[in-house]
C-alpha cells in the first residue's frame, strides 16, 4: 500500500453531471470531448440512470464523466435539476478503503451523508460526505475492486 | 500520439472549486482527503488566487484539486461566489493542443467563452466553452508544455 496517503485516496474516479436527457449529452460528450461509454446502468435505489465515459487512466483508476439523469423527480438528482439545473453534482473521490476513509472523516468530525458504506453502481462500495461544511463540494468516497487488484499488482 | 481521441483530450486535468477562505479549504483537503499543495499563484488577470492541490497522477498527467478565491467580488470566480455560494466551479480537461481543441469546438458549433486560446496559471495555454449548451458546466481546455514532453517520451 506504498505511497497511500492517510484516508486512502488514489485518485479521481469521476465527476458526476446531472443532466436532463441523457442521449443528447452523451452524444455531446463523444462528438465534442471525445469520451467514449464504458458503462451503463439504472440505479433503481437512486432513481438514477448513469452512463460512464471515460476520460483517462490514471494506473489503472479510470477517470470518469458520469453523466446522471434521474428516473423519477422526486430523488436526489431530481431535486438537484429541479433547483440548480444541470451541471456539476458532485466528485467521486477513488479511495483505498471506504470504511476506513469514513472512520477517518468521523475523526475529523466531517459531516456524513452516509455513515455506512454503501452499494453504489457497478458492485462499487460508496459513501457521500456532505457539502455542507465540504466547501460547498458533495464528494463520493468510491472504494471499487479492480482498484485493490491494481494496487497489488503494482 | 497514438491513442489521441479527435479534440485531444487526455484526462482530467483539475476540478475547479470556488472557495471563500482558501486557507481553511486547503486545510480540510490537505487534512480530510489527504491532499498535497502542489502550487499556488494568484491570477491577476482574473482576479483570482489558486492553489492546486493532487489527487493522482495518470501517465504524467497530475489531477488536481485547484482551490479558488477571488482577490476582487467583481470577477468571474467572485460573481460565481456571490450567486452560488462556494462549489465546484469547472472541469479542466487536459489536451494535446489547445487551438486545435478550440477549433474542433468551432466545427462542431459549441457556445466558446475564449474564441483564442490565452494564458492560464502555470503557464498553461488555456480556452474556456460556455456552460450554455455544455450541460451548465463550465469546461476549460488545458494545454501544458509537460503533457508533450510525456506524450513524446511514451
Amino acid at each position: 500500500m506504498m505511497g497511500l496517503i492517510l484516508p486512502g485516496v488514489l485518485g479521481i474516479d469521476h465527476i458526476g453531471i446531472a443532466v436532463v436527457d441523457l442521449d443528447s449529452a452523451v452524444k455531446w460528450h463523444e462528438e465534442v470531448l471525445g469520451l467514449k461509454t464504458v458503462h451503463v446502468q439504472e440505479i433503481k435505489s437512486d432513481s438514477v440512470k448513469e452512463v460512464l465515459m471515460q476520460v483517462g487512466d490514471c494506473n489503472g483508476i479510470r477517470n470518469n464523466i458520469q453523466l446522471l439523469s434521474p428516473t423519477n423527480q422526486d430523488s436526489p438528482v431530481g431535486r438537484f435539476l429541479s433547483k440548480h439545473g444541470e451541471g456539476i453534482h458532485h466528485i467521486g473521490y477513488r479511495v483505498a478503503d471506504c470504511a476506513q476513509a469514513l472512520r477517518h472523516c468521523v475523526t475529523m468530525g466531517v459531516d456524513l451523508i452516509d455513515t455506512e458504506p454503501r452499494l453504489g453502481s457497478a458492485g462499487a462500495t460508496v459513501a457521500f460526505i456532505h457539502p455542507k461544511g465540504a466547501f460547498g463540494t458533495l464528494i463520493e468516497l468510491v472504494e471499487k475492486v479492480e482498484t485493490l487488484s491494481t494496487a497489488n499488482g503494482h
